[in-house]
């Protein structure tokens, strides 16, 4: 008999806990073992519940799990970071294998907490921190071991796809389609995490530092959100064939490495932009097996706790192996023509005297462009530049205080229609 | 040290062997052990070889391997079907795990093959034997195992797909298409496995057994090929909004199943889509994890070769387990209304005559339609039907001894261009 601890009680537990006990006589005969979830931490046992539970399970004393010598697994599905971080230690000291769904925690300590499982011989899988549902923790450690990985990069979080798919195919604005995600519950309260892109920047740390066997520190990632985001650049984006999608993407070469979460214009008829609403896709190049990608839900109750379900059996069947190769400080992080390519810019002047200061202002920084309109706001594409070259020119919008929105293109510029202009 | 016996040194072969000695440095420090190919079944030593080998490793004699007691792994690269499936239950008798690239064995063979391993207690793995280098046979047991799989489905055959892609963007016919996959080596000099969907077949038998835990019966699978599409086809399908694609797909509910190889027609904005040359991507839904997507390289040295390492990797870290899920019987092949949908028929009359001869066939089997065009070539659309009823129609126009094209439309029908009218 396997015993699994859970260490919190909402969604991703209650998803966890149900699927468990509705595929128990399947498991027996594949896994010929039990397994049974016998202790959940809660924050309140008397707490009213969507979940049939005996109360006898429930405690509000970690130690009851992590000290408890009859509990095999620990599976921390309560989010937040110091603790949840302290926990995950002391299960491992208590020779406890642990499965988790904490981007937040597994991004900050993926290497120590590597260590702590090798030095205590037992598994620490995160296959839910990254992307749902989709398995990509697994293929991407597989990959890794054969493949110089040279590129990682995805559509990582669902609420701002959600988000910018309602804006793009029912023209919604940024705030009104913000809000049905809030209603829907893709988005929480405070979406600042989400749309800001801090989200994904966790999860693209977790990803690169598996992709090149290397820590990837989240601080290093350059990070920007969808929020600047109107409905003139969504009509302008429709005009010009491009679709507009939140990435994470890192690349690497032999010493370096380099990593952003940017909104970026795609091709409409790129596999990206055929990504819609909750979904996610993370595409991976190595050397030997060329481009994988992989799709499907990104979040949600019943794909996440597929994904912890799916690690704890990897537990149970000794699926798991040593994951001694994040080593530390062999790749500096660099900035490797990532972010190079043109720009679309759109400045929203409050007259036409602001246009010509705009306009002077790009022919200061020696900005080449081309213009697609000036009829109320200032929409322009550059010329291929780096990226430091358009941070430099938005800084001085920043002090002129314009309202302002710029994006790559990425793709082929050849498939741009150009009768927008 | 791991030793590893080669079955057959074609390309396939090749890569395994380049791959296991480049990255064997990589090896030694992830799994702590070392590994070796130290024999390889050739069918003549002396042939000239584009790799550098030591003639000591090669031999003619299958016994070579498969009885020599120092053979970890036996790796089956050589194809063909009575020899590979005799030379690896040989293999499983004397105690060697098999990892195999061969879907013609595989999908025969499946419930045979993993009740040898179980009984030997050695690892019987065949990533390789679908989708190339595309990670697909271990995720797809993985969600199996929590969730009950309703649809597997995918593009599985790079040749016809790259076909398909160039008939379409580059206004090739089928014959000028076929010749360039030839040149490029992506198709062999008899294409018949390929173009008329045998090879998707098998793959997609794979695919299904395990997916619902069942051994689907290659037989048991309607199959039809791409032949039949000609450049008045694809014009049409550009008007239409629509583009042709070589499907494989599974159904199964409680306890039916029913498979189906068949050119079909999707909206130019589906995922499918997306899939051009000679890409594969294969898609499974489940009740818990939802859609999931995997996109790669179909076929092709290093990917395929990518996959047998990556399982050859799984056995030597302990990575893989009793494959006993596969039951017999449990489901019967039945006809749960896949094929259901508005048909694409295209008929090529020789006359006026012809042509309300065909009209008055469909109005006698009470099919409904819609004529897109009635100049040389008879196209319409039908209502929704079953598969039956359009091949009812089908087998008179082989008595008229007609050429003809039909394709099952699928997706959002509202999507159609109808200017094309």
């Amino acid at each position: 008999m396997i015993k699994i601890g859970l260490l919190g009680f909402g969604t991703v537990g209650t998803g966890v806990y149900e699927i468990i006990n509705n595929t128990e006589n399947n498991l027996r005969i594949l896994l010929n073992k039990e397994i049974e979830v016998s202790k959940i931490l809660v924050s309140d046992i008397n707490k009213k519940r969507n979940v049939v539970v005996s109360k006898d399970i429930l405690t509000q004393d970690p130690l009851d799990i992590l000290e408890n010598p009859e509990i095999d697994i620990v599976v921390e599905v309560m989010g937040g970071i110091d603790k949840a971080y302290e926990y995950m230690c002391l299960a491992f000291k208590n020779n406890k294998h642990v499965v988790t769904a904490n981007k937040a925690v597994v991004s900050k300590y993926i290497d120590k907490l590597l260590d702590l499982a090798n030095k205590y011989d037992r598994g620490f899988l995160f296959e839910a921190s990254v992307g749902g549902g989709i398995p990509i923790i697994k293929p991407l450690k597989q990959s890794a071991r054969i493949n110089n990985i040279s590129n990682v990069r995805g559509i990582l979080n669902g609420t701002t796809n959600f988000i910018l798919t309602k804006m793009c195919d029912e023209n919604l604005s940024f705030d009104e389609a913000l809000n049905i995600a809030q209603e829907l519950g893709y988005a929480e309260a405070d979406p600042t995490d989400d749309i800001e892109g801090y989200d994904v920047k966790r999860k693209l740390a977790i990803l690169s530092s598996i992709a090149f066997n290397n820590k990837t520190d989240v601080d290093s990632i350059m990070c920007r959100g969808i929020s600047s985001i109107n409905k003139v650049d969504i009509k302008m984006f429709k005009k010009l064939g491009l679709v507009s999608k939140l990435v994470g993407s890192a690349v690497s070469n032999d010493n370096n490495y380099s990593a952003s979460v940017e909104p970026i214009l795609l091709n409409e008829n790129s596999t990206f932009t055929t990504v819609k609403d909750a979904f996610n896709i993370v595409s991976i190049t190595g050397n030997v097996i060329g481009e994988l990608q992989f799709y499907g839900q990104g979040a949600g109750k019943n794909p996440t706790a597929n994904a912890v379900v799916s690690d704890i059996f990897d537990i149970v069947t000794g699926q798991y192996k040593r994951d001694d190769f994040v080593q530390n400080g062999k790749l500096i992080s660099a900035d490797i023509d990532l972010f190079k390519g043109r720009y679309y810019i759109r400045v929203s002047p409050s007259n036409k005297n602001d246009v010509s200061k705009i306009l002077k202002l790009m022919d200061l920084d020696k900005l080449k462009y081309e213009i697609l309109s000036m009829n109320e706001d200032l929409i322009v594409i550059t010329d291929v530049i780096n990226a430091d070259k358009i941070e430099q020119f938005v800084s001085k919008l920043n002090i002129l205080e314009k309202e302002y929105c710029y994006m790559r293109i990425e793709g082929d510029i050849m498939n741009l229609k150009y009768e927008a202009k």
